[in-house]
């Protein structure tokens, strides 16, 4: 193991905070703190401000420069004025802040460099009296804060780069990975950073943690672990099966062959046109985009419908018979990360696209329809006569097949083109946001997709060169 | 059903022989018994000789020209004896003849007009002191002739039309359809035609008659009439699902619709090499067709492995992805019908072809193949393992999709003709016989199947204008 300590030192000097970091964010903490507190004593209400998050547990990986503030209302302040009274404050400490909207509308801005969240919530006694989910993250602050030394905050560190290098960080709907919280919990449950690894390379999935042993219901989740503040909640309920392959996956790695590269997310560079066009030419399938302007809603909004909507289309183009060998979802990343709907409002909607690659761009005019068995003779007659009148050229039979009727009928659809560009292809599933835009939809069939990588680079990189 | 009766009056006048037909063949069968006695009179055993089957009778339809007769040896003579006496005897009553093999080889010939069977046989006590299947045919003769009088024959003439004329007539293993002997004992057992086909129509298969009530044994098949000269043997063992579910569809549609052209077998002229294209471009389906020589044996024994064979390519194509639409096996129908070995050991073999529609004739260049589940430690690592330095260009991942390591790897066959044409395509189970030709194998596809319409029109017709 004198490898693995060797690599995880290099690893702690680069991504544990120097002294000079958490002054600096100490200083603008407590800066935004009173002016927050300053902005709230001009409203006819009480509220205190807590600073929460990693940055106010000493366990943000070095270069994250996010400041999260919750002003706490009393519980039993009604909703709209929570809302007016937070958005009140947030704007008048982040004059240029923009709205965004998780449970209830707050600020999000920039100040000093740092990307500062001004959250209001209730000042709830327990957890068990939540007004809303953003009430618990005070608790969650207090439960960690109490059993994180400074040895395991340091763990931490480790872990979230860890993930941040493998990309199973985040558990925003888009990434379905791991949220700061979760990795935090994991930490303090199994007492360390390597110990979480070897721990995870032999998970038989569902695998269940509960720290304070108060499960109140059962889980569905491959990963369960039972929020020490809500016996009713899994924190990991939005952790995929695929990021929860991929951790065990690494920290098998990781242990085989120690080294500081998978502590770094690696550097994706977009596909371009030509890099595409040699993929489609190496792997002779069909490819085809569905186009679309993705609705101007948040990440965690827009990447739910999108996964509902392509697994729609997968149905819809594998039902008519035309093989999906693989399929993607991808949103416009040419454009600056972090843009919110404000800039979205002014710089037009972002274009996003249901990527799927297919074993046959045709099919033949006929398909094979199975009738009854002849013997069972109510449906065998109707059937029979349902198609012996039959006049269209292209029907062939009934014919007699073992023991059953058959007919080879007119395909609907014979080309992928012909059935993603009609109407029957709206019917499938759709994210209801999806759904207006998916009629103005473009639909590129072939090498035209490589047409694509201006705005899809990067995903034709996920798609093309696919890793753990 | 005055209709009925009226339709059943009018095809019995078709096809029940008239006197002067039943006295030629009286005449000759007679003269041929006599020339056959006086042949077994020159060999140095014993033996009696009878004659069997529907000319017997009188249960022939109107115009077949069968004469069997059968010589029956001391049960004790031993077997190459048996086949020495019995060639003896043919070649000296039938001069002109050839030999065929059933149990044991024997003489078919022509004479006055007559198709003439020359059988040697045992002469056994009972069916269950059988020495071969063919000794069994005298107990058939005595059972039915002692249960048909002469209104029961005259329906079983009724019957065998209609089989005929609905192509299910015929225990050859090419047709797979009602033997005489099976049709003979149906009407006997419903106590005619019509009760048979009202009976029919509401058949659920498996049904099974046992006349004699002796069954001593239970069958998997879909009609099981149990033989009533031995327990243990079903008479409609050769009989397809496909051919009794044929048989149900035209009992309902003869009471349905009572019309005599049920009873007269379709003309079903050749389909040429334009009218295979209309179908061609009609259905948009990629034919392929593997044409062999036919190994020169009796088509008992070429159908079921031309079957055999049928299957195996279908598995073969359907597990390479190219998706099978219909398939047919298909022997040279241009030819005299009625060639035996001997006329094709002079006139060369027939072509033999395995016809099969595609859905798609070209596949991805890659396929596919799902890994362990990543938790499944041994399984997963070894998976991973044995693609991680994988130096293959062709091979995407492993990834993760899922819970499992996927990858995708160079198929090995990307077109139907590659795999038609490769040793991987004499692989699948062939028919013994047919191994060797199918090495000298033509793989034809796409419109190229076309110019097979001479020599397999008939096939062409049966597959692209199929009826029940």
């Amino acid at each position: 193991m004198a490898d693995l300590d060797a690599v995880l030192s290099r690893v702690r000097d680069r991504v544990l905070p120097e002294p000079a970091e958490r002054e600096r964010l100490r200083t603008t903490a407590a800066e935004l703190t009173a002016r927050t507190q300053s902005a709230v004593a001009d409203l006819p209400v009480d509220a205190d401000v807590v600073q929460v998050g990693s940055t106010a547990r000493g366990t943000w990986v070095s270069g994250d420069r996010d400041i999260d503030l919750f002003v706490r209302f009393p519980a039993d302040l009604d909703r709209e004025e929570l809302e007016e009274y937070g958005l009140a404050v947030g704007h008048a400490v982040l004059p240029d802040g923009h709205e965004e909207y998780a449970e209830h509308p707050y600020v999000k801005g920039v100040h000093d460099g740092f990307d500062v969240d001004l959250v209001p919530c209730h000042d709830v006694a327990s957890a068990s009296e939540l007004v809303s989910a953003v009430d618990r993250t005070p608790f969650h602050d207090a439960y960690l804060t109490e059993r994180l030394d400074d040895d395991l905050a340091s763990d931490v560190v480790l872990a979230k780069a860890f993930l941040k290098g493998i990309g199973a960080y985040g558990s925003d709907l888009r990434t379905e990975g791991f949220s700061g919280y979760l990795t935090e919990l994991l930490v303090a449950e199994l007492g360390g950073f390597v110990p979480l690894v070897e721990s995870a390379r032999s998970w038989h999935p569902p695998v269940e943690f509960d720290p304070e042993g108060h499960a109140e219901r059962t889980f569905n989740d491959p990963l369960v672990v039972v929020d020490p503040t809500d016996p009713t909640r899994n924190v990991a309920a939005v952790l995929s099966a695929a990021n929860l392959a991929r951790f065990q996956h690494y920290a098998r790695d990781l242990l085989a062959t120690p080294r500081e590269e998978l502590f770094e997310p690696p550097t994706r560079d977009p596909l371009d046109a030509g890099a595409v066009r040699d993929h489609l030419e190496r792997r002779e399938a069909t490819p085809v985009a569905v186009v679309f302007d993705a609705p101007n809603v948040v990440d965690d909004q827009l990447w739910p419908q999108l996964r509902r909507s392509l697994d729609g289309v997968v149905r819809g183009v594998d039902d008519r018979g035309f093989g999906v060998l693989r399929a993607q979802a991808m949103v416009d990343d040419s454009r600056e990360p972090g843009g919110g709907p404000a800039e979205r409002d002014r710089n037009g909607p972002d274009r996003a696209a249901l990527y799927v690659e297919v074993q046959t761009p045709t099919r033949p005019a006929v398909e094979r329809h199975e009738g009854p068995p002849v013997a069972v003779r109510q449906h065998a007659e109707r059937f029979y006569e349902s198609y012996a009148d039959d006049v269209d050229p292209d029907t062939y039979g009934p014919f007699i097949d073992g023991d059953r009727y058959v007919v080879e009928r007119e395909r609907t659809f014979t080309t992928i083109r012909g059935y993603l560009e009609s109407d029957a292809a709206g019917d499938v599933a759709l994210g209801a946001q999806i759904e207006p835009a998916f009629d103005d939809r473009d639909v590129l069939v072939g090498d035209a997709v490589a047409t694509l990588a201006d705005e899809f680079g990067e995903s034709f990189r996920e798609f093309y060169e696919p890793h753990p």
